[in-house]
């Protein structure tokens, strides 16, 4: 992508309502613009990053023997009615009424839709087990929304579910969740904890909140340390495996780790060493549930067991809030320049920097290097506009592309340019060839 | 995928509620499930051939030079009283109050909000020409929904909208639009036919709708019939050339083609030779607008010239329907036994239909098939269940995959398959490693 062709309106004061870093530099980097309080359209450059969020989630989802669909904003309030949730759901579900007044409202979660789905066309346990998910557009009416994306009203979510014969299936998928859970925050560069959280309005008895670390955070949390030094790594996982889930699960959830809801003070003194003891801040990106047959019973999600009888399925459902993680991959990866992209969700791989445009060789250098790029399959940002080498820079180091590549006509006569990491600041003077091929190589684990 | 792992709940009876084949088809396919009055689930088959038509809107958008966006699907009401338009638009626009009593509305499309947008952003003739898309859920309160997703209540529509600094870039943008619609239909399977439309409650004076022939179409039109010999083919387009988009519009729009609102019956008889005039009918998959300076000026949405005063921007919008199409492809691709599906649109590329499920060779034959199919980025669907032959030919026929490889003992004893058109119903006998070369030489111009 050309830089004069595109959309990018870098904003160079701090906007004043902003109180977190996420969001100033959402807004400064001409990611998103408010709409209307807590509603965001997403400018090119943030809704690239949502768009790699986005898949992903769907890769990591698929990956687990999930089958994706789409369900709907809206929703008809007589499925919630059944639930028993429309009432108790309070001022934060968004009612509508459409011309003919009856009553719809936009969904902030999708349990009654998804159970009504199921009971209409499945009716033996031969069909379990299944598990499937979204990922949409929900709102709820937050009183205050604020922090940007991190407490919008109009956010993405992916949210899945789990239908199952038993509760041990139905564990089993919980676990399935966790697992595949870790290996999608990895992948964008986040560390994610698991922690033992409170179910909320969701429902259910088994419940574990994913929360970056971050002194924004929402969250007080309270882990043992050891717990940051766990990686999910490369290692092949067989999502059917019964065993191979629960010991991933054993070895992420094992140490003590909770969020202020569950936290217990005494059992945590007890179980973690003094100078492994930390309290810190989480932004919550993710919960998974159990929650049985708390919407199947009342709902008449059942199937024919293998004796013939009918028993209400045991379900679970797993969300991660898509849109929020931008602007928690931000608190967790930024410095006073602007954002560092990890390199999983980069909205563009590397920049090039022409520090003379309009002179012919340094045009023709930046040109060959896009399209070198290119072929390789990456994305490349190719700053050609007429500049300054420091105003360019600054919008490069803003918006984070993990590497940027600096072409003039002082290193050309030497046959080389700049090939920097935005991360640690350091240079290397490479060809051109050689620096294409250094970026190929990085991003060989994210294409 | 395996369909033992899959969720496909095709029904054996045609759902009394549906008058149309597509939205027939749709419900019987397990396509979409109704959710409340023209808005739907889509359901995991319906769901992959919406982002199949999504992705090729983004490539071709794309290669158009138009950059992507996303814009939230609520919007505030007060751009909308800045315009003139929230009053004016009646009870097709769903207006929405939040907790706090504030007007809100679902957007039916976005004018309003992207003109806000560059207003906030762009200051000078400089930044122009600039063309922003997005593809995002829209609501319109239709009092009667009907034919399932071809008039739902939310729906899945790109809206783009260009900025230029003159009318005749402005018409330019138009005539881009133009062709890459063409282009975008033509990789959709579909021919989609340009007429001179009237502009509704967007405004403007230059407009022309797409529409795709089928009897159920919701408009008459009136068409000479050497319209349909056209064809876009694998033309290259620079859509830079002024020269090259006016010469595809052209050619595309000289002869005479309107839909009843623009229609003119002397006109049609001088200009067309009795025996080319046709009559028929068309749905409606896209529409592009001029509308100069409607929106811009009332909203102060002006740059700096090249002689530094100010000037409204000359503006467009150009909108594909994108979930309609599902409805339209249909529509127009279809039989008695199901769906037809075009190769670039088609949910899964091949379907696998093992006729001695549980044999040995035949299982191993198939999965080898499968493993195969997908080593060419092929995505196949394996019919695994414990079925009769003739149920597992009737569901491949209803979803319409357009190629299916057949294994049984006897074909593998003489070491062939059977490789069957949807469309034709031809089957031929090929080595297995033949019908996977066939299968990819067939869809090599649409991976």
């Amino acid at each position: 992508m050309r830089l004069s062709r595109y959309f990018l309106p870098v904003l160079k004061e701090t906007p004043a309502e902003a109180q977190i870093v996420s969001h100033r530099l959402m807004l400064r980097a001409g990611m998103i613009k408010q709409a209307s309080a807590g509603i965001y359209s997403w400018l090119p450059l943030g809704y690239r990053v949502l768009r790699r969020i986005e898949q992903i989630v769907h890769e990591e989802q698929q990956r687990a023997g999930h089958v994706p669909m789409l369900m709907p904003t809206l929703q008809s309030a007589e499925l919630w009615q059944e639930s028993g949730r429309y009432d108790a759901y309070g001022p934060e579900m968004l009612r509508i009424k459409d011309r003919h007044e009856r009553d719809l409202l936009y969904g902030p979660t999708n349990e009654e839709l998804i159970t009504d789905i199921f009971r209409s066309y499945v009716g033996s346990y031969k069909q379990l087990p299944l598990t499937l998910y979204h990922i949409q557009w929900k709102f709820r009416d937050e009183i205050r929304p604020r922090f940007g994306v991190m407490r919008g009203r109009e956010f993405l979510m992916k949210d899945g579910y789990n239908f199952d014969l038993t509760r041990e299936d139905a564990l089993h998928a919980y676990n399935r969740h966790l697992v595949s859970y870790l290996r999608t925050y990895e992948r964008m560069g986040l560390q994610a904890i698991p922690m033992r959280a409170e179910s909320g309005p969701i429902g259910g008895d088994d419940t574990h909140e994913f929360l970056v670390l971050a002194e924004t955070g929402e969250s007080e949390v309270f882990y043992d340390s050891e717990i940051t030094e766990l990686k999910f790594g490369d290692r092949e996982i067989d999502y059917d495996s019964v065993e191979q889930c629960q010991s991933v699960l054993e070895e992420f959830t094992s140490r003590y780790a909770r969020t202020d809801d569950t936290h217990e003070e005494a059992v945590f003194e007890e179980r973690v060493p003094e100078e492994r003891r930390r309290r810190a801040r989480g932004i919550e990106v993710g919960q998974i549930f159990y929650f049985g047959t708390k919407y199947s019973e009342p709902m008449g999600a059942t199937v024919q067991g293998p004796d013939g009888k009918p028993v209400p399925v045991h379900m679970g459902s797993h969300g991660i809030g898509v849109s929020r993680l931008l602007g928690a991959i931000i608190e967790a990866s930024h410095d006073d320049n602007g954002i560092i992209w990890p390199e999983g969700v980069t909205p563009f791989h590397c920049g090039i920097v022409n520090l003379k445009q309009g002179d012919a060789e340094a045009d023709g250098a930046c040109e060959k290097l896009e399209a070198a790029l290119m072929a390789k399959g990456l994305e490349p940002l190719y700053d050609d506009r007429d500049e300054r080498a420091g105003a360019k820079f600054a919008t490069m180091d803003l918006i984070g592309l993990p590497w940027r590549i600096t072409v003039g006509p002082r290193g050309l006569k030497n046959g080389v340019v700049e090939l920097t990491s935005r991360r640690t600041g350091e240079s290397e003077e490479l060809t051109p060839e050689a620096a294409v091929e250094r970026v190929a190589e990085i991003y060989a684990p994210h294409l």
